[in-house]
């Protein structure tokens, strides 16, 4: 059996969830005073006041932040280590003023959680990763703090927990953007930091890109299926755009859902880039970027292999140049709109991730979830009989890139 | 020499282009009493007041309807046949009591410029397609015509042109998208006639999607590397929801640019569209497609090869289940944002085109332009040594697909 690590796999720390309770704006928790699951309400557009509370948004149970429930999952299909990260929407919304402490509180909290479940797995710490399960963990920044420096103190605390392997983070930035040169300052911390950057959409687009009245008519499937990738693409395009990969040629970014569009659409940005009269290589004022997308692609970017099919994964495993950017992971938004679905999902410098204990099967009854199956099926079809490259992007791929043990 | 046919090249007839001349409003042509050149503005992004008139928009010259210089274009660059059709943004903005009569004035004029060019390469009819330059076309549709029946009659109309291989078409509709229903009789329509429909973006997406001042900062890069592709994906993935390919299953669609990004996020919507608790399958009330993403990728969707890499490339084979659903063809929307490239470009179920006279070299010394290069290296990256996919999807494809003769 290969070595595999989860990358994509969230939690809400009991501590974020009690947080959530006291508010009554999105993000919050509505817990009714009846029988019924508590209802957790993170996007606009289902905080929708003809719809009751009761009713709005999606229930969660202990499951969201019991970390028994993920140390059972992971055992059951197989997961020898979870890279654990805060779901979105993060600490995005906070006031300024609470920002810095909560990243703390939530960041100790994670640490915390990692240190005592690899302790009970292994005691002595002398059992191989393959041989226990054991949890690591993506940090999460204060992102709305009054100061930069706030922010980049916490990615150096965050650097001297023996468990944190990196950061997530939404794509608003500092409020605009993460091509927002008020960033250079964390792009800098991280990147002298051995803390890999996880970028995960929360936004969306705008419904307008989308047509008047498709949410009645498609539910979700067109913010879920296109609006989440196309953000992730637009995002990283703008930080190519800004020059940060020039700036930063070390920042090493892991883009969820195989970089959304990026791996599919990348021939054709560079074009644009290298056609663009404003930019000061064809005689404009711009200075535009100076390294090509394909070695953005293939130095500072990796991806999970979250397509569901293999032409994507095709496209994900040539634009980074191998299947050695390629990590497996799980898809954890779809449980925030109501699809309990599990997915096993893989990230180009590809690793392995699942997003326990947001997807469980369809049915009461069953016990394949059929996710898991459509991702194993495009693995397998990719790399067909490159076992090497399965167990790479398996496990492997992730304890190299993220230093395990 | 295998036989090459380029199934996206662009002209604006004459009497097109003398109607923009009479309009004040987008789509218009502004013409200097000076020596410089007439300007071409047709997207509202362009029609910007703090720009001069004789700077907006980009300068056009005769190659924009001159078809001698289409043919010589063609024989410079091995080129055998061309599809050609009329440029964005078509005659979507027309006053309903003028589409009818525009559209047949372009088609006819599409018809004459056809018919003219073949006999004048072959008098008698007799020479094979591979020994001449030969011209067809994609026929263009009066949508804003005040009753859907008008539509249906051209399309019949234009059936019995002899050189008409379908129709070229934006994505608005009838105003409100592909999903409109209002639209069922033009499926139908073209369902039951030989015509294939060209789906080509104009529109993008809503400013928001790229966030604030990005256009001042990267030019057109995002609207034009993201959008353009993102419009095409929505569009048809809209018409899948909405169930346009369980109700025509002969439908043949051409989508621009490989797709959009279609290939890449098939998996990812059909994934979607399995889990959305509105649709029936699931227990709601919402029909929601039938037929599969796969399964419409496969039989009713050709994409051209305009994806400027391998890893696109890859992906676009992919998801058509092979290279004899891709067609060659060049990219054009470019020129209207001053780029001056030309780009040959492929098309799953993949055909050929290059979108002449759109993308001269950059250089006025140079001779190679870049972006063929580009292109060609993807094909032969994709491919391989595999000739006959080369050949299929350089000329063979079309050939087959439109039934050139």
């Amino acid at each position: 059996m290969p070595l595999v690590v989860d990358i994509h796999t969230h939690v809400y720390p009991p501590s974020y969830l009690a947080m959530l309770r006291t508010r009554k704006t999105v993000p919050y928790i509505h817990d009714p005073s009846t029988q019924a699951s508590p209802r957790l309400i993170i996007l606009s557009s289902d905080d929708d006041p003809a719809i009751p509370l009761d009713q709005r948004g999606r229930p969660i149970d202990a499951s969201y932040s019991d970390i028994s429930t993920k140390l059972s999952f992971m055992k059951q299909h197989g997961i020898n280590s979870s890279v654990i990260s805060l779901a979105n929407p993060w600490l995005d919304f906070l006031v300024p003023k609470e920002a810095q402490e909560w990243a703390q509180r939530i960041n100790d909290d994670l640490e915390f959680t990692c240190a005592q479940a690899n302790h009970t797995a292994d005691p002595t710490g002398t059992r191989p990763l393959s041989e226990k399960q054991t949890l690591f963990a993506f940090g999460a920044l204060p992102l709305s703090a009054p100061d930069p420096a706030t922010i980049v103190t916490e990615i150096q605390r965050l650097s001297t927990l023996p468990h944190m392997r990196g950061v997530i983070m939404g794509t608003s930035g500092l409020g605009t953007g993460l091509d927002d040169p008020r960033l250079d300052p964390i792009w800098a911390g991280l990147q002298d930091s051995p803390l890999l950057l996880f970028l995960h959409p929360h936004y969306g687009l705008p419904d307008d890109a989308f047509g008047a009245d498709t949410t009645n008519r498609y539910g979700h499937v067109l913010p879920l299926a296109l609006g989440f990738p196309l953000e992730t693409t637009i995002a990283v395009t703008r930080m190519l755009l800004a020059g940060v990969f020039d700036r930063f040629p070390r920042l090493r970014v892991l883009l969820a859902h195989s970089g959304g569009a990026l791996p599919f659409l990348a021939g054709r940005i560079e074009s644009c880039i290298r056609h663009e009269r404003k930019f000061v290589a064809n005689g404009g004022q711009l200075p535009g970027p100076r390294r090509s997308v394909w070695d953005v692609l293939s130095s500072n970017v990796y991806l999970d292999a979250v397509v569901y099919g293999s032409a994507g994964l095709k496209a994900a495993v040539a634009a980074g140049g191998g299947s050695d950017r390629l990590l497996f992971g799980r898809f954890w938004e779809m449980i925030l709109l109501g699809v309990e679905i599990y997915i096993l999902m893989l990230i180009v410098q590809f690793c392995t991730g699942t997003d326990h204990p947001f997807f469980p099967p369809l049915g009461e009854e069953e016990q394949e979830w059929p996710s898991v199956t459509t991702n194993y099926k495009a693995i397998h079809e990719s790399f067909d009989d490159d076992r090497d490259a399965m167990d790479a992007v398996l496990g492997g791929n992730a304890v190299r890139i993220l230093d395990l043990k």
